[in-house]
């Protein structure tokens, strides 16, 4: 998906400006840098002009000043699993990679706070501090990076709990296009000096600066977590009992749902065990913690058949029911993974009519829909059977639009859509954006083929 | 404080333009408009060019649009409980009310969430919803409106649970200089479709947009709050036993630091009750909520000397040795209201070290310090004996600064701290919000006195 431009590689001379600025070992092209072009998925492909791999904030800054002086537009990498091609050269830029920008602090117990390079994996944060974890807590943390994370406001399976990636943002190193280094990360939990650019670097999908490193808060770690998966009749079965878990479960960590169809997949496919004997139609996996959690759960879903987990293999296989689901329509065919987000009273209407608007436009396709019940957001898997060629976007998109939605929950729009945009943001909105990227990034090269411009 | 300089009224065609916008009696000059010229404390005074009262955010686009043609320089004011002096019109600009934005939507259980218009108090949005509560608690919140906490970020006594202002925002409408208005109500709990403008306008205070309304988030009314006030030796003993607090009682809303003098200076002068028989040095106010609070926090405190209070009527007893704080410096002398915040490991240094750099400047100076300690916090009340020409300010800021700290935690920088504002934020930071505001407000006229241009 997506148009592979013609690549021209940069002049020589400006190649060997950057491997005097980073080494040459660092600055790749050819066969070397065409792993950089391709998402993790396979969904995007394309090839870089060159891909960049500096060690430090200094040698980014130099890298961007070159490339603004030069107008070669720049891709910014992290972790590459992002979900909407948004870190991948589609139209022969240069990769920026932030993975060297991989240095971890010690955590500050006081503050509960550690500081992070660009490159560092969610789960080194999760780990980086005995008794304490990460709020954000996505299934690809072990690959996915602080920059990518903050770049696209990685959400997950703990927003409702702790808020998205812009949440955890105590502070921030940044790089502009022009070179400026905009550095603040000392950690304050107040602080009104002016304009908060960490949040609005938050999911400005490189677009705006390039983020090098970030002060983020530490949560503590939770306590003999207790999972539970309820087996239900419906989606507006589902979205009562995650509502009535936000009110009376005060340790909740999570709240996701999922279908009798994805589970019937991977047990198929990849030997997932089904939770409970007898299947339901759809399912809820609540997990909490703290003193009373497994009581509190146990008079929360009462007489529903319920499936409960303590020890981390239990819960290991519990969560593998719903962390899997984003494999399931692999296992099907090419997935397009469409990313939703409507206002609470609208989630059911959501769940239980999307198939329906995708079968009006393709009667072929299959739809795995699962997600974060508490946030209003739904994954939206489809296997098309008729052309990809944006009808089942046009269907969901309009329809979640109707609901008063989001069109990208917590993906982001990258190249997968951008057409349908304007479905969530009015004409003065993105006009607004367009004006704000100007600010940051006058040269224009900072993932250009992102976001209006 | 600040200079007021030559007011010039604004043409006569100009006024009918706007009595033809909004009505002639929301098209205040002279002896009219002169209250809107002083904020709450006296210490900031000006004279409007004119005050605006705009009926509707449709009014709000044309005025600004009449202002920006006629270069008209604005400051938009709600409340007018700010402490920074942003609100005012020190510099003869018109003023921009948006008193009269005060509709309040019906609040939607399910999301937790209110709609508000930016003249609407945060006392009513937090009357709002049955078992509905709203985070934001600031000593001001009768008066304190939704559009003046949302441009200075506020902060206040329940930040280390719930954040600041800005993490109450699920959604925005504002006006540009140029009349375009922005909107995004619809309350998404996840919204990665751009830029977070609303997370920019936060703290922004006035120079960025106009905020017209807000969707808000609502949060559990805390059922039966215990509050708890214990007398300590010094700040070490307060720091120590508010960060034990926060990891030993989940229930927590608040941790607030006060000093005997300030204690001493109310009971004499406000007849404030004091808390404990005996009084000590300092003492720590903790309110924690929710099953369990009350053992959670005498479990905390041991054998501290503490008065407990569970009748609302007794908790406010307690509350009234810190929320009247404010006033202590205001018996004493004019107070300069100075607000800071440090790294979490660094509140013991700031707390104990701030009398001392104070007097350095001025012997005669008394300090009065208060504040929210789980957040870093400190408001630092100086009563100046030397005159107040900066001498105090560049004692406490520099002193902060040194510890890596904030000049402004909460208030914001206003016209009180233009001056120091490169102690917290570096060249290319500064230069960095000049680029973001000239994006937003090319006209230059929306509080054109604060914050860099």
């Amino acid at each position: 998906m997506g148009p592979v431009s013609q690549v021209t590689a940069p002049p020589a001379t400006l190649l060997r400006a950057f491997a005097q600025v980073m080494g040459e070992a660092h600055v790749l092209t050819g066969d070397a840098a065409a792993g950089f072009g391709v998402d993790w998925t396979g969904a995007f492909t394309g090839s870089p002009a060159a891909v960049l791999r500096p060690g430090s904030t200094a040698e980014v800054a130099q890298a961007l000043r070159l490339c603004a002086d030069a107008g070669l537009a720049v891709v910014p990498q992290g972790g590459n699993t992002g979900l909407a091609g948004g870190g991948v050269p589609l139209h022969g830029e240069a990769v920026l990679s932030l993975a060297r920008l991989d240095g971890l602090g010690a955590p500050d117990p006081e503050a509960s706070q550690v500081t992070a390079g660009a490159g560092v994996t969610l789960q080194r944060v999760a780990d980086a501090g005995r008794g304490l974890d990460f709020g954000v807590h996505i299934a690809s943390r072990a690959s996915a990076t602080v920059g990518g994370a903050i770049a696209t406001n990685a959400g997950g399976l703990r927003v409702l709990r702790y808020g998205p990636m812009r949440a955890q943002l105590r502070g921030i190193e940044a790089v502009l296009s022009d070179g400026t280094v905009v550095s603040h990360l000392a950690g304050l939990v107040k602080d009104n000096t002016g304009y908060d650019y960490p949040s609005l670097l938050a999911g400005s999908e490189g677009t705006l600066a390039v983020v090098t490193a970030a002060r983020l808060r530490l949560v503590p770690r939770a306590p003999d977590p207790v999972t539970a998966v309820a087996g239900l009749p419906d989606a507006a079965a589902v979205h009562e009992l995650a509502q009535r878990a936000m009110r009376e479960v005060p340790g909740l960590l999570s709240a996701e749902f999922f279908g009798q169809r994805g589970l019937a997949v991977l047990a198929e496919r990849a030997g997932v065990a089904p939770p409970l004997a007898v299947p339901a139609p759809v399912y809820l996996l609540l997990e909490a913690a703290g003193p009373g959690a497994a009581d509190d759960l146990a008079a929360l879903v009462g007489d529903v058949p319920v499936a409960v987990a303590v020890t981390a293999a239990d819960r290991a296989r519990l969560w593998a029911c719903r962390e899997r689901h984003p494999e399931v329509a692999g296992f099907l065919g090419t997935a397009l993974k469409l990313d939703v987000a409507v206002p609470a009273h609208r989630w059911v209407r959501l769940a239980t009519g999307v198939a329906e608007v995708v079968a009006a436009a393709d009667p072929g396709a299959e739809v795995i829909a699962y997600g974060h019940v508490a946030d209003g957001n739904l994954h939206v898997n489809v296997v098309p059977a008729a052309p990809a060629d944006g009808r089942h976007q046009d269907a969901v998109f309009s329809f979640v639009a109707g609901l008063g939605g989001s069109i990208s929950a917590e993906h982001g729009i990258g190249a997968l859509k951008a057409r349908w945009l304007p479905l969530s943001r009015s004409p003065a909105e993105l006009a607004l954006f367009a004006r704000i990227r100007r600010a940051f990034d006058p040269a224009g090269i900072l993932n250009p083929h992102v976001l209006p411009r």
